[in-house]
């Protein structure tokens, strides 16, 4: 498990200076493959070819590097999912949309969303809870696009809330099991889940 | 995160003698709070109240401890999914059966579950290869149920290998996000979770 999964387009290219950005890529590798606990910050130097020196100067802690990863893993979630919540169309188009982008996010980079949703309690609390309110956020944007289709009578969905858990719950899971190797592309996987979900909620599947 | 989740019956309570057994419980708590390669059998002696030594008489490696979890894990799952596929009724019956036991297990035994799936990648080889193999006799019971009720017209499934992927993932993230202090009972969360995966292939929900 590496980062070669996101060498298409550059890891973190947001990050800045690239020292910094390069400690997170090595930070991502390095708790994937053997844990948050059992990372050490001279680890994620190492991975990054630089000394535990040059990493003081861009994060304090191992902590701050995992709530840098976290905050920027989730608000990319918020962002996918608002768009489609807040696009043109029919609710079932926006679902498909919001399902089939998020799919593709975390099959994509199913290495950092691993390290993000299984290494959640090792954020400090107050770190902890910026990231559940970046997580409110991405249910309510699932909840508003059920809300619409139950309410123009495309959908039918006895519990809304329940609904929106599995959604986002079927969509997040694809990080865990996806491989690069495996027989699906993350486009093919988007597609599948944007019909299975819509039969979820009680739409026929538009293809 | 603790074994208070399992309780209610002696957890792993198959497992002797009870020196065996009360270290396995250990492990699984060690393991889901800090991680596999963070955790030294030290720890796990220690939180079983033993001397290193004595965790050695049972358990030979920390290894050892993680295939004994993971396979009790995976055969209670392939317990719980063929018995529903063997099972009387119409596929909708057996399916909805299979959901619903597979659900309850992975929220009243999220810790182990968790254990189980995120530390795959720190079993050897042989035992990796074990494991894998009880995955697919877990992937061939849903496919049957699927390839059942496909036959017999109750579902429509165009793609069948990936909805029984789908479903299966569905059950398994449970163990991500279930709470015991939620508000949702892992019999509630069975129940609905049936019912949407009814819908997915194109079955009507039966209440």
């Amino acid at each position: 498990m590496t980062a070669t999964e996101e060498t298409q387009d550059v890891p973190w290219g947001d990050v800045t200076p690239d020292a910094a950005r390069r400690l997170m890529v090595a930070a991502v590798e390095a708790f994937a493959e053997r844990g948050y606990h059992a990372t050490t910050t001279r680890d994620i130097a190492g991975r990054a070819g630089m000394s535990p020196a040059a990493l003081y100067i861009h994060y304090k802690t191992k902590e701050e590097l995992l709530h840098k990863i976290s905050t920027l893993g989730h608000t990319k979630a918020v962002n996918i999912l608002a768009t489609a919540a807040d696009a043109d169309g029919t609710a079932a188009d926006r679902l498909a949309q919001a399902v089939r982008s998020f799919v593709i996010w975390h099959a994509g980079h199913h290495t950092t969303a691993r390290v993000v949703q299984y290494e959640l309690d090792a954020l400090d609390a107050e770190h902890r809870a910026e990231v559940v309110q970046l997580r409110r956020q991405c249910d309510a944007a699932v909840r508003r696009i059920l809300d619409d289709g139950v309410k123009s009578g495309e959908f039918e969905v006895p519990d809304i809330p329940g609904a929106t858990l599995a959604v986002l719950s079927l969509c997040i899971d694809v990080a865990r099991w996806f491989n690069v190797q495996g027989r699906r592309t993350p486009d093919e996987v988007g597609a599948s889940y944007a019909d299975l979900v819509l039969r979820m909620v009680g739409a026929r599947p538009r293809s």
